[in-house]
């Protein structure tokens, strides 16, 4: 069995540029095993950064966004966020993300960590933000290739709607991991 | 502010094949926003089903793969887990990626649910599978694109990992925040 001081890093030895899909950018890199010494290539989606917000009310509600979402054909249930734009901060994504897309601003904002949203092939991270006190004081900016609504959601609601599936979107659950208990009630690991 | 009645699906005006990228398919779709009647074109990524595998042994540690990862440009530290393949069960595939990877194998198997890594643009889902007296009862079987070292950490080991960034692969953490509770001590939500 392996030990994990053996895992290397693996050497690149050719890197080309591929289709540029607007939502990233394709580019395949050549390596090199160093435990068989196989050349394969890779495809590695160049992403930009990500961030979404959990947002809280001063009633605990969390702002919800409902849209229809091209990858699964159907109307999902999230938490703001977006890609964080070139030369932005992802603080400021995270306030701007609240702002467009809920009507929602907030000065109570604190850092949740990142995540990587898949390492095997995507190079970027997502930053979780929280914004608590968060109040609707703007009309929504959607721009046209948006259709967003509005929902706040208690602290149960949000609980029910993922062991329901309604809210399965990896990236608003590892945000919302980071400040509820989000296992179910039979779902505690057996002793 | 809009309701959440008002968001529908967007019809689809037209569909076309992109390129094969191997760890999935681009496609490109045309559709109608019912908001605006704008016409917008859309990536999808057609991706294969996914799962992944929380392994505990009888010592209650759980079993981890580290790798080097081609998007990241790093070694990661993970569940065991991968693709589904065509035709495959996805508990067929997890109890697959379990003794492949890591050669480990349970007796004791429990469905956690699934997740959508990214119903922006993927299309598909990640299956969660709990595996209880997880033990190590065959060697890996490792294809020349992997590199893959093995080990198994304790309650308080995975959330110290995920607390330092250590373990960050979203799709983990989903799978985690099923049977952990994830938020750091400082983490709740203020009351």
């Amino acid at each position: 069995m392996n030990d994990a001081q053996h895992v290397r890093p693996w050497p690149l030895l050719a890197r080309e540029s591929g289709p540029d899909l607007l939502i990233c950018r394709v580019r395949y890199d050549t390596l090199s095993n160093p435990r068989t010494g196989a050349q394969l290539r890779r495809t590695v989606l160049e992403t930009p950064q990500w961030c979404n917000v959990v947002a809280f009310t001063p009633q605990r509600r969390l702002v919800v966004v409902r849209q229809f979402r091209f990858g699964s054909s159907s109307i999902t249930t999230e938490i703001p966020g977006g890609v964080v734009d070139r030369g932005e901060e992802h603080g400021a994504a995270a306030r701007r993300e609240l702002r467009e897309e809920a009507g929602y601003t907030s000065s109570d904002w604190r850092y949740l960590g990142c995540v990587e949203p898949n390492p095997a092939f995507h190079d970027n991270l997502c930053h979780h933000w929280l914004a608590l006190d968060a109040q609707p004081t703007h009309a929504q900016e959607l721009d046209p290739g948006e259709d967003i609504a509005i929902a706040t959601l208690s602290v149960d609601e949000v609980r029910a709607a993922i062991w329901s599936g309604e809210i399965r979107h990896a990236l608003v659950l590892t945000a919302l991991s980071r400040v509820l208990d989000l296992r179910p009630a039979n779902g505690h690991l057996p002793s």
